[in-house]
């Protein structure tokens, strides 16, 4: 047993030696990340938009403001050890200006910057070196239509900034729909063609204010209605691709000096792996690692942002699956169905204690297990279940 | 994959089906518990001491009362679920009260005085035939010196009521010492003689309020200074051993009508098994199913109490180690050397933000592997680092 003699760069309240975390939003991320600092002993403080936000009602320290106004990040700030995120709604001028008024945030503001702009990530990765799909920013709906023409309709169209669980992303089939989206020329869209997917990967790393980095295994993503709705670990990939989706992941959270949790999203088609998107705050891919890894996504993000050691991001069991549970058409609410969802053997429940709606995350269902196939359609059942189906 | 159809007894929340649990007393194991209350999206509401009490630091919704007030439990309760317990200290009597008045409780006031009352429970044991110590509560001094003259000095001295780790316990040598404790002839004092003990070994059966039931496996507790500071899973016994002590637990909590986490301590001596003491409530000898079992005790005693459907005692490594963080005599503070204790792989530290103060516990350490040696050099490791020591 080696033990690595590792001293924090926070700087702890001063008689208990107590860490404060200030985390901008209190959603489901948040809220977890919260029970990982009731775990560690650590304050986590959050910037909520109403009381009844997933990590208010979990009991997380709160501020009811908004991650657009620089006096709320401000008072968030106000003596934390550092200032970190769940989600990418905070206006890049503002991480600027936070950044020179001296307050340590993890990530940095250049580093976040490439999660909550696309195309940015784009053109940087590109730069880099980075296997990218084929894509471009028309400057006009001529241009648009030509890229069209170059790669042919169905052509995909993100919002390059905002987007998140399907919103921001249209399919378009009709040159008069794409030129009527860019006859805005400033509008921020990217193209993008329809690609030969044959699979969705994700990799999580995470890289300490020390500099220290782990990388977790590279993880099966299944999209329904262009929403994450199940994660496979580890993914079902030859080891050469696993460890190149690895490998990458892990050169791109040096290259960009991210601090806390990188997940990497592929595209696995014929021609390669190709580099989806970034996320830099723990990630939906990522919540598998809270019973499927010796350390979940949680406390590493904690742990990284603090400059503390990070912990082993090995998986305890050789098959675990998540997967979320969506508000229903049918309006149902998941809390109402724990009773016959906890009676499913091994059924790891998560509820975020959100109103239910359609398309909303609203929970997540892990299972760890021997083999996938069981292990899944376990995992499967539960969400079903805890959704208002029939087991 | 089969699905067991329980319907839970709680009356939930009318318009969401989240179920509020009330908890009394709000130290680490109501902070433990609020964390799994978090996972499965149920309300914990505790009753503190201090708004700087570890459930309370955790987020808990809380109420400053004391457990012997009947209005500050009347108060507690008020709309909750079902009532239950973090430490022993409610009088029985206002317990019959409260029970009278329809306040659903898990466990009920009788199942709960095998806990708070040791007297009664080794009566209570002792007519449903199981094994124990030899014991007696003498009327008066001269009996305690008989006793003392048949089974030899030093004896146990235990207080029926109020003791905890250590507390309440005395090995008496003296026949004079002797005397002067039982010179009051109702004293609530017990006598053991001392025995010769090989092991201590506890099992933790969970029992719902529909009567489902599981028994999780049996661990070895080990005590210094009379405390528990480490629980080794499986406990190294005969296979044989652990069946009996697993079978005689379960039997227990049927023989006792208890509901939710049962905890029940054994000796293990050269004459067999004997029952020790009884806990009903989350107990120190249980934390190890954190993160050693697919479903934790708190995760369990939440389930069992609003009558939902148990989940898998099973161990998820074949070896679990747990030991405790206990306030050294340098009064150092296990907050600041969370960094360094973080370095050690796999040590899974928690942490229960309470004030240092000598021989108070204050966190513990788990370590899952795959043989008990280094695993438990690990979790040791870990609770020095913490409580001030070189590693």
């Amino acid at each position: 047993m080696s033990l690595t003699l590792e001293t924090s760069t926070a700087k702890p309240e001063a008689s208990t030696g107590k860490s404060l975390v200030a985390m901008v939003g209190a959603g489901q991320l948040a809220r977890m990340t919260h029970e990982a600092a009731i775990k560690l002993g650590i304050r986590l403080r959050v910037l909520a938009a109403s009381d009844r936000d997933p990590a208010v009602l979990a009991g997380a320290e709160h501020m009811i403001g908004s991650p657009e106004s620089i006096e709320d990040l401000r008072r968030l700030a106000e003596g934390a050890d550092v200032l970190t995120f769940d989600h990418e709604g905070v206006p890049p001028e503002i991480l600027s200006q936070l950044e020179n008024e001296g307050i340590r945030m993890a990530p940095s503001r250049a580093a976040k910057l490439m999660a909550q702009d696309k195309l940015h990530a784009r053109i940087s990765l590109d730069e880099l070196g980075y296997p990218l799909p084929p894509f471009e920013a028309p400057v006009d709906s001529g241009a648009a239509l030509r890229f069209a023409k170059d790669h042919g309709l169905p052509v995909t169209v993100k919002a390059a900034r905002g987007g998140y669980d399907g919103k921001g992303v249209w399919q378009v089939s009709e040159p008069g729909e794409l030129e009527s989206l860019f006859e805005n020329p400033d509008n921020g869209l990217i193209l993008e063609p329809t690609l030969d997917i044959l699979q969705e990967i994700a990799v999580i790393v995470v890289r300490s204010t020390n500099g220290e980095r782990v990388t977790y295994p590279a993880v099966e993503t299944v999209q329904r209605d262009a929403m994450c709705r199940e994660i496979l670990a580890p993914a079902k990939v030859s080891s050469s691709v696993a460890a190149r989706a690895q490998g990458m992941a892990t050169d791109i959270a040096e290259d960009i000096g991210a601090t806390g949790i990188l997940a990497v999203e592929f595209f696995v088609t014929s021609e390669g792996l190709l580099v989806n998107e970034l996320a830099l705050r723990p990630h939906n891919s990522g919540h598998y690692t809270m019973e499927g890894c010796v350390t979940s996504q949680f406390e590493q993000h904690l742990r990284a942002v603090l400059g503390l050691p990070l912990g082993l991001p090995s998986l305890v069991s050789p098959s675990v699956v998540t997967v979320n549970v969506v508000g229903s058409h049918s309006g149902g609410d998941p809390r109402r169905n724990l009773g016959m969802a906890l009676g499913i053997p091994g059924a790891q429940i998560h509820l975020y204690d959100k109103e239910p709606r359609p398309g909303r995350k609203l929970g997540h269902v892990t299972v760890c297990g021997q083999d996938q196939e069981p292990t899944r359609k376990a995992a499967l059942m539960a969400a079903r279940v805890l959704e208002g189906g029939r087991p």
